[in-house]
């Protein structure tokens, strides 16, 4: 029998999904539930393990050699844990010891959901032969992650590249991080139609008053959704032009419901780079729109699980 | 005879300095000249030529064995070109090839100015031990360079780490470099000094009217003066922070001219941190002054040729 497989596990705030990843990245087998993400730590966990049950039921299971999780952040890699935003019931939750219990002592690996994206697009996807990238989803939230020198580059604690976070706007509006002008305060979703909302936008007769529905509007002509995603590409592009000028990238990968909107946000955010990544080096940055798109997470927590990332 | 000796450059827009460094950095033999900013190519050229022929009169010529270039850049240390900004005549000018020539085809390594400031502060400094580390210069303009992972981060071209000119306010001034509120529009001497004169500060009898004039009159408790050094240490801040969650650094050190406020500086920074980098990952940064002093750019640029930044 071979030994070939890993377990992937995908942890995010409204579901919880699992599957056996081959050395290709074929999916042979999947598992998920809700997240209950406003019940108990236990609870959380009893979710997770019905999961690996259920995979752990699967004949091809004495395959695998490690489990790889990406877990909604923040995580800390180097202790374990992870404290999901939108799970309270985890804080300093030890994940790594439990799901290492659940599976017998196979080796786990832990990274943020932004870097397990960023493991998949790398491994198979659009910055697949991209020594030096940004990954990043563009949706509730704004997380990312970062390969440089042709390797995945989680940082310490699992987290690295959290563009979501760098302050853009230094007197900014305040951010739920506690910091001000954060790209994710300008450029997620909730926040384009905020902005769009706050400056005259009224949605059709559905209601529908989603970051969507504002890129509707924004392929008629809307002057006001027009003007809401071109803020948030600015945002965007002084945040992947930061990072070209830290650390040298030469490609942008955008994913995540947001990016949806296809040229509404792409265009505005190529003509921003313009504006804001100038220096030499970071001139030859390019943007291309993620390709792995939902099983992104387990197809790289199963990268990073696999050294394939 | 031994052959434990690098050769080492440091090329800025006012002096090209050099000198022969041993395996526990010290400075064996130095040659200086005034850099010809203001004349050709070959002028620049001839002026590094009589520095490295002024070393190789040392005996200790012989047991040289690679010769490292710290640079004011921008550089491309893929294609071994360098086009200081202060130095016209330099335009993609091939100076990996022509030190090559100069020293009898010896290995040559070229980095930016704040990448080698960072591999001497890695290595003997501030930084010694610390696996993830920003190091910065704010004097002039504002520079920097990356340790991730135990080692340096130079980039694919040597630029990595230009903290300098990260946007920190998307719609700020423009800046020379042809984005808008960069660190460095923020931050730097000139700009400090400029701040201040603009908000009605005046300087002393003997007209000096620097970023130390500045610093000076910050210490008598002059508002106009600490607001602006307030400023710029919100503006370096908010980069740091930036650094910290788009790569997971635990430690930023601080050189240059403008460092030298001592607390003036340090002590707005460190609260203006914060404010900046609240997430989990991002609060266990701590801020230190640089300690290699003037010869940080030729210390660095041997490490960088002996491999130990």
């Amino acid at each position: 029998m071979q030994s070939d497989l890993v377990a992937a596990l995908d942890i995010g705030g409204t579901k919880i999904a699992a599957a056996l990843v081959d050395g290709g990245g074929g999916l042979l087998a999947r598992a998920q539930r809700p997240t209950p993400a406003r019940e108990g730590a236990e609870a959380v966990m009893g979710a997770v393990g019905e999961v690996l049950a259920e995979l752990s039921g699967s004949p091809m299971w004495g395959r695998v050699t490690a489990v790889g999780i990406g877990s909604a952040g923040p995580v800390d890699a180097s202790a374990g844990t992870v404290s999901p935003v939108n799970v309270p019931g985890w804080r300093a939750f030890p994940l790594v010891e439990r799901v290492g219990e659940a599976v017998g002592g196979l080796p786990v690996e832990l990274v943020g959901d932004g870097v397990a994206m960023t493991a998949a697009e790398h491994w198979l996807g659009a910055a697949r032969g991209h020594d030096n990238a940004l990954c990043m989803v563009v949706s509730t939230g704004v997380g990312g992650g970062l390969v440089l020198g042709g390797r995945l580059h989680p940082g310490p604690t699992g987290n690295a590249g959290h563009i979501g976070h760098v302050s853009v706007e230094l007197d900014g509006d305040p951010c739920p991080c506690g910091s001000y002008g954060c790209v994710e305060r300008i450029a997620s979703g909730p926040n384009i139609a905020r902005r769009a909302l706050e400056n005259g936008w009224r949605p059709g007769p559905d209601g529908d008053v989603s970051a969507a529905a504002v890129a509707a509007a924004a392929r008629t002509g809307d002057r006001i959704a027009l003007a809401s995603y071109d803020r948030a590409a600015q945002a965007l592009a002084a945040g992947i032009a930061a990072t070209a000028v830290l650390v040298e990238i030469d490609i942008a990968v955008i994913g995540g419901g947001v990016a949806g909107a296809g040229d509404i946000l792409l265009a505005p955010l190529r003509r921003a780079l313009h504006r804001y990544a100038t220096l030499s080096f970071a001139r030859r940055l390019t943007v291309a729109p993620a390709v792995m798109g939902a099983d992104a997470g387990l197809v790289g927590a199963a990268a990073v699980a696999a050294r394939r990332g």
